[in-house]
């Protein structure tokens, strides 16, 4: 298979590349890392990545990022960080991604625990996550040709203990158990899924 | 109580206006209706906004669209139209509208069954109820003074006849039930809560 992994190089990302590296054809991506860059937060970017990248049959997201700070100061620009990286960047990589994706195609979102478990400073990435989630189950019934497409919301992972104090009484997720599920999502049959890993 | 309907000449506002109207002091407000006008999509315009209107207990949103149609065709700027109106448009109502509420307020706002339940051109509102949901119950555990907050998650609802063959099998909800999540929300001590009427 032909995987695009966006965010390669990323705490998440590169144990995914990792896992897949040896048996598929890998295209690595990031605004300065990987293969090819791009960045998510233009959709001129995206449809650029696309040409070069050509067709392929799994795109996988780990990347995007948002606002992490309390609500009671939270502005309307700070909102917007998330929507226009983690959300947008993500959903446009789809609603482009679709006309260069072969038939019975994958795309593999990332969301995260924070939509169903929230944290103090964590409303931003909260709405985002939700919106991927809701995202990913109503695309999977849209998307033509077989395209399926799932989101994988893992809690804070164990390579990310800069992460834990933000996270109280949350038990970090197993590098492992997060890679297992970016694999059911690219190598099972599932759509319309919200993978938990948490 | 002082209470702010953002909405209320809408399908869903008037009927939840008729319902508080004679035992509370109700702001009506749209962009062409109401007592008051204001556009969700601008945040100078929601800041304009809470100004002349002043403080107040209660804001209970009704408002906000998003693009109706398939993903095989959808563009990024036709997924941008919910994000920037029933999404940034409700989460700035409450962002901003935080500096004006009085203590143990409530803002109430309005997300839909498409978040857990799609159909078939309805992604971009999906993922926009899913971050509304995602973000009412995150932002609960960080509003000051005690101010709540919920969202109302209609079906479709049985005073919208032309939605209901967009929805094939969905049985439309009474405006009754939908009235009545807005006063539990409003009139009830719930915070965090995404109230169903599905
Ligand atoms: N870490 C966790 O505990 C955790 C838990 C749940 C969910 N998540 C989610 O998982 C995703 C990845 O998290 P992570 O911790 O692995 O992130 P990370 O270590 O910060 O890696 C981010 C990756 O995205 C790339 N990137 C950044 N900005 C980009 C842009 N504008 N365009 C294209 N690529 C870009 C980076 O490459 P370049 O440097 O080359 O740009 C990097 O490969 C995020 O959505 C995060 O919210 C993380
Ligand atoms: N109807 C349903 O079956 C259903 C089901 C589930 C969820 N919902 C959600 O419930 C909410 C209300 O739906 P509805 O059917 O009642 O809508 P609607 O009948 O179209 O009413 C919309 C209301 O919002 C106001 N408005 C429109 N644009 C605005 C803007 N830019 N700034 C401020 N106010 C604005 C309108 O007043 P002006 O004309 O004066 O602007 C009107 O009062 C929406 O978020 C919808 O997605 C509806």
């Amino acid at each position: 298979m032909k995987i695009i992994i966006i965010g390669a190089s990323g705490t998440i990302g590169k144990k995914v590349t990792d896992a897949l590296n040896d048996r598929h054809e890998i295209i690595t991506a990031g605004s300065k890392s990987g293969d090819l860059q791009l960045d998510i937060t233009s959709s001129e970017s995206i449809e650029a990545f696309y040409k070069k990248a050509g067709s392929f049959d799994a795109l996988i997201s780990t990347t995007g990022s948002g606002h992490f700070g309390p609500v009671s100061t939270m502005t309307p620009a700070d909102f917007k960080k998330g929507i226009d990286s983690k959300l947008l960047g993500q959903v446009n990589l789809v609603l482009i991604g679709q006309k260069y994706i072969n038939p019975n195609g994958s795309f593999t979102l990332t969301s995260g625990i924070l939509s169903s478990d929230p944290v103090l400073y964590g409303a931003n990435l909260s709405a985002v996550n939700g919106a991927l989630n809701s995202f990913a189950i109503a695309a999977a019934i849209g998307l033509e040709n077989g395209v399926r497409i799932n989101a994988v919301s893992p809690g804070v992972v164990e390579d990310s203990p800069s992460y834990f104090e933000a996270f109280p009484g949350h038990i970090p997720v197993t590098m492992d158990r997060v890679v297992a599920g970016y694999l059911r999502s690219v190598l099972g049959a599932g759509t319309g899924q919200v993978i938990e890993i948490f």
